[in-house]
């Protein structure tokens, strides 16, 4: 589909970036033999089985697991008692130490349960049926306690208590109150009294959004073998082996060297693989059985105790002025954080209002505790929710100004040196960019109408980060170049990072053999999360190339007897500088052992210049009145990539994160009753998109390359997924007349508006 | 046991080199959870078996698979037709192509077989036993041959030929004449003839070695998976994962690229384990089928088809003057390579006069074929026969000269600036003073006589090898190192090259996690044999940690924001210039994320400064005249490390050697019959020393640092097994007054012997 690049740096005659190569991993993947965490099998193997609560909330009076130890085949039987982490550990911590109460508590509930699944006991057995009724043998009393399940009900004064010593750190101090209230912090910008004032117009709206599940394929396992010599090996589905390594030390109280994660093929992420919950449990297993022992998840598990995306109430208030100037602009923020503290209203709050130039903001964000499972990171966290908010809000701001919703966009778009509410000043973006490619499109300038049909618009952003990689290589006699890296490949990032050693090295990405490596074998990697594997681990790949050109050139310099400064590489060839001679890089790593023997290249990086991310999406939607049922009938996405180095996979992502997002608009929700039990813990009764719910994707890539990369990769992973919901709902507000404030716009909220409009309630 | 260091370098006072640490892999392989080839298992894997020949030489008139192939579980059969290699490809490859064809030809024998187990074709199927009935089923055909079974009938002008087309290449020059020879080569010295009429004594002999295996416990294996998009994975037990990488590549005619090569944990290998059998078979039989297939040999396979080491006849003539200076020597050395050409009378010409300073030299060295498996290196290669014959012959001058046998060769050893026969002269070495060490020794100032008791010394030379080595490490957050390296692990590696990098960094060995991985995960490493891992990988190890000790010095200076040239770096602490500051190695590990991140190193070396190995050994024996039954009473090794990296590694190695050595000077041999078969292919016929079968042996390490070498590292796997088989056989006839010059020196070799002293026959 469609490339828009802009020759920013002055660099786009590419050889490898930019072109579409076959991945990889692609055959082991397509044929079957690509190996996934529920692939191990080892001499001697136990099996797992986690023990849950049936209740939301509620204080373990006692646990008896004597029957479940007599039951032939069970070879242990473990609780929290059984996790280290002494009291005196956690004082030496300090900050970091809440957090790992927290991340030990949901591992294995500590005297409370506080949402449904959470784990409370373990079980090790010869095999998965025996650990599971192992499991059903474990007696455990319960006194029940009264659930909260919404940010309205957990901030009441009168609210049960989740976490009993916590307090709120309210706008940088601590507060002594006790309450479910984690986090409460402020964003400003310019004078918002003043703003509002200056306005001509100010509408405000609330908005609610629905607890909804990253929805991987691959459940969550963990394959642990705890060695008589004290040495852990974790085999595990990652978004990040090293930091499995360094939650599974911390949990277990051992140094991180003495932990190795080989992280497996994923199944999907999308930022719910990042926290361990099995790893612990496997590993404690396996030393007291002296066997490794395999843990994996059903889907029930999944959907009860990891990590969804956190539910939020957000209050948005915004003002204009007659010539359709965004002069003022307010959110109030709360977000779920589950049943211990997130930090979703953060990113949210960084993105709610990033498109645009607004001389005038204050957001106030809340992380509040409820009854629910932990909150996880979920592709772009926070801002999808905010932007539902936002770019809604918008669009009923242009619909009264009577403009078109693009033009406004653009007239307001934020762009180089825009300062952020939450404090940035943008280097050069790509905004202005996508929406002039939404307003030139085929698409947009396509007549939509006809009864119960609709065009909606929004934009969206993602900051995108940029953290710890590390790549080494080491280049082969036939001219190809073995590559090792840390980063979990979840959507061909492989061949994405490969491809930036290769443009350096003027040889083909199918020249570099990528391979993501445990945490023993490479330098310390961060997660595949917040859009930077392409970004930062391909920049240590870069680097890496820089390595071994510099040593290519001392060989050829060796070769032909002249000094270094002499050779010159360019296009692959290195030359003499007067052009005597020339050599391929492949001829010349032929003839490496002339030279000087093996060679190896390694870098390092934790890079400053990451850069934002901006996307529009136009969605064409029809609604039957009947039903509410709204079918999507066309939709485009247009993304800022900075740079694609591999156009395929971007749009990929693209595709990927609207989909995902339109999941969210329509149909996914977790639904729990009054008791605070999750009812549609199924992939039957949580109801994801399939290819059959969509039409295809069109992608639009725009290029607008970071200042801040040496090829410009600004990240593409999160942000499709930030305007979907709103510009679907802005889609059904033009189709059927009726602006819907709660996610999921499912059938039933649809028909409710309707009638509601229609006075036929 | 004792060492004894001289203070070459003036560095002695290390902090982790010279100690003994437990071994990285110890607890690993104690409680039975390493991995070897055998332990292998995958979804889908079938099971291979080889058809062998039951000729020692034979023309294979015809093949019939068809019945194999119908059995029911066979998947499929190949024979050596689905081997690649054209004869185009033959010719492009000019030198190499003979090896290659050699290498193909023994891997699947092309139109005749040359030894008993000639591998002629091979089965995949279900399970083993399936396999192993169709390789029943195959049908073939033999014209069978008459066989040549010695160096003499092979050497014979009408001796039917193994190669039709092979001529010999004598003193650098090809032949035309068609011959069972494949080399004669020359070293010359001074003038021997002047030498010899210049000598007072004269003694002239011919001895004769048998062929023996090298005896490793774990069998060849090799499991292969063909993989859809063209990519060969080989799991196998090898000392060189490259060396398997680019042989099985070019039998299979792709680029070494598109083979990764997984070494598992190795049972033994003693130069055995470094040619292919097994993989490219597999390889080609999961090709055929899409599925891994796995294969084992048995033992039986084992004796009969991989390398055993070369059966020889040495002439040998040495003479000396009335003082006791050896003046004059001269060997013709002619080794059986086996049914393919070998290269053991090389490496044996370079050891046999290697101990000693003797102005003439004539050397004639031959390689000749014969119908036995085609050889292969066994520890210190061709220099054990050599030894035999000019340490034996050394006895016997200093007999007939009435001195001291060390005594002898201290007045006579070879020095820093000896010219050795082959050209070398030599840097600084240790042969005085280990014989000096053997002199000194308890064991040897004490007494030892009685009835049939007897003892004897030899000396013996090995010249090591430097070759390709890489690795790659990075620094964790507890402040210890992941070290990455591609040398199999045979004889405790991982743990002497670890020291090496530990000893720069000023950890502890314990705090280096080494990791031996696969040929696509670190750079190119030649194979774990010619003693070359401690050295050569130690060196790659060493330039590894000076590769991190630099990056580290960079970050103290951001740290503490002064220049790098006012970092001292001195015994694991980095300190400013001005002793102000100061930080250890570990701390400083846990404040990388501060100073810029991550944190790897990285070396490659193909290092010159080889320094040679010479070894001393004493030994005493009491002979059974009844039964023939020869008794090892005692034994010392003395032998120069260079510097012991972990003397308690270097004492195994020394031990093994001599154990070995022991082995084939009394029992070891191959018993061929008339016809060419193998009658003892099985560990209860082929007899190896057991535990039960030797003292303890004693082990005296001499440490004359190799100047060539960082750590004055030599080598020390391979010349132990020089001189025990000279040294017992130099003890037998101090014991009962008989020189044996026939391997073994069996019972009844020995009764014969005595027989023929005693004029009893």
């Amino acid at each position: 589909m469609a490339t828009k690049t802009e020759d920013y740096l002055g660099i786009t005659d590419y050889k490898v970036i930019g072109t579409r190569p076959i991945r990889h991993d692609g055959v082991d993947k397509v044929v079957g033999r690509a190996k996934y965490g529920a692939d191990i099998d080892m001499a001697g193997m136990l099996h797992g089985a986690v023990a849950r609560s049936p209740h939301a909330h509620a204080r373990i009076k006692s646990l008896d697991t004597r029957k479940a130890e007599a039951l032939p085949g069970v070879k242990a039987v473990i609780a929290v008692a059984d996790l280290p982490l002494q009291e005196d550990k956690i004082e030496e911590l300090g900050e970091g130490a809440a957090n790992l109460q927290h991340l030990r508590a949901n591992v294995l509930a500590d005297g409370k349960v506080l949402y449904h699944g959470h784990a409370i006991a373990a079980v090790a057995a010869t095999d998965v049926h025996t650990a599971q009724e192992a499991v059903d043998l474990i007696e455990i009393e319960y006194e029940v306690l009264q659930p909260v399940l919404t940010v309205r009900e957990a901030m009441q004064a009168d609210a049960p208590l989740l976490l009993e010593d916590l307090t709120t750190q309210s706008l940088g101090e601590d507060s002594e109150k006790k309450s479910n209230v984690c986090t409460h912090f402020r964003h400003e910008l310019g004078d918002i009294e003043k703003g509002f004032a200056e306005a001509d117009l100010v509408i405000e709206r609330e908005f609610f959004t629905a607890t909804v599940h990253q929805g991987y394929i691959e459940p969550q396992n963990a394959t642990a073998l705890w060695g008589a010599d004290g040495q852990i090996t974790v085999w595990c589905s990652t978004q990040g082996a090293f930091d499995v390594r360094a939650q599974t030390a911390q949990i277990l109280e051992v140094p991180v060297s003495q932990v190795k994660v080989v992280p497996m093929e994923i199944g999907g992420g999308f930022g719910g693989k990042i926290r361990i919950y099995l790893e612990p449990l496997a590993a404690i297993l396996s030393k007291k059985t002296g066997r490794p022992v395999k843990m994996v998840m059903s889907r029930t598990e999944v959907l009860q105790a990891t990590g969804p995306t956190a539910g939020s109430v957000i209050r948005c208030k915004m003002g204009v002025d007659k010539a359709g100037n965004l002069i003022a602009a307010q959110a109030d923020m709360r977000y779920e954080s589950g049943s211990f503290p997130g930090s979703w209203a953060a990113p949210g709050a960084m993105c709610i209002f990033a498109p645009y130039n607004i001389p005038h903001v204050l957001i106030d964000g809340y992380e509040v505790l409820v009854n629910k499972p932990w909150t996880m990171a979920y592709r772009a966290p926070g801002a999808t929710n905010a932007a539902f908010a936002s770019e809604t809000l918008i669009d009923e701001l242009c619909e009264q100004l009577g403009v078109d919703p693009l033009a406004f966009r653009l007239k307001n778009s934020a762009k180089e040196g825009t300062r952020r509410a939450d404090g940035p000043v943008y280097p050069r973006i790509g905004h202005e960019q996508c929406v002039e490619t939404a307003r030139d499109s085929e698409h947009y300038a396509t007549q939509f109408n006809g009864k119960n049909r609709g065009r909606g618009v929004a934009s969206g952003f993602w900051f995108n980060v940029g953290l710890k990689s590390s790549a080494a290589a080491s280049v082969n006699p036939d001219g190809t170049v073995s590559l090792v890296e840390g980063s979990t490949d979840i959507g061909g990032t492989r061949t994405s990072i490969a491809m930036q050693l290769a443009e350096v090295l003027g040889i083909g990405a199918e020249e570099v053999k990528p391979q993501v490596v445990d945490t023993d074998s490479v330098g310390e990697t961060d997660v595949t999360g917040g859009s930077r594997t392409t970004f930062a681990t391909g920049w240590a790949a870069y680097q890496c190339a820089l390595d071994i050109k510099a040593q290519m050139i001392e060989r050829a310099a060796k070769l032909w007897e002249i000094a270094v400064d002499d050779v010159v590489f360019e296009d692959g060839y290195f030359s003499s500088s007067d052009a005597s001679k020339t050599i391929s890089f492949k001829e010349l790593a032929g003839r490496l052992d002339e030279t000087g023997g093996p060679l190896m290249g390694r870098a390092t990086v934790n890079p400053p210049g990451v850069g934002g991310a901006f996307a529009v999406m136009i969605a064409d939607v029809e609604v039957d009145t009947d039903t509410g049922k709204v079918e999507i009938l066309r939709v485009s996405m247009i993304q800022d990539a900075g740079k694609a180095i591999h156009p395929s996979y971007v749009e990929g992502q693209m595709q990927g994160g609207t989909a995902q997002g339109i999941g969210w608009a329509l149909n996914e929700e977790y639904a729990y009753n009054a008791d605070g039990l999750l009812t549609n813990a199924s992939l039957l009764d949580y109801r994801m998109p399939t290819c059959l719910d969509l039409p295809m994707i069109e992608t639009h890539i725009v290029e607008v390359p970071n200042p801040g990369h040496p090829y410009g990769v600004r990240g593409v992973g999160e942000v499709p997924i930030v305007p979907p919901v709103a510009a679907v709902a802005n889609a059904i507000y033009d189709a059927i007349g009726v602006r819907l404030t709660i996610l999921p716009m499912s059938p039933g909220e649809i028909l409710k508006a309707l009638w509601t409009k229609n006075g036929t309630t």
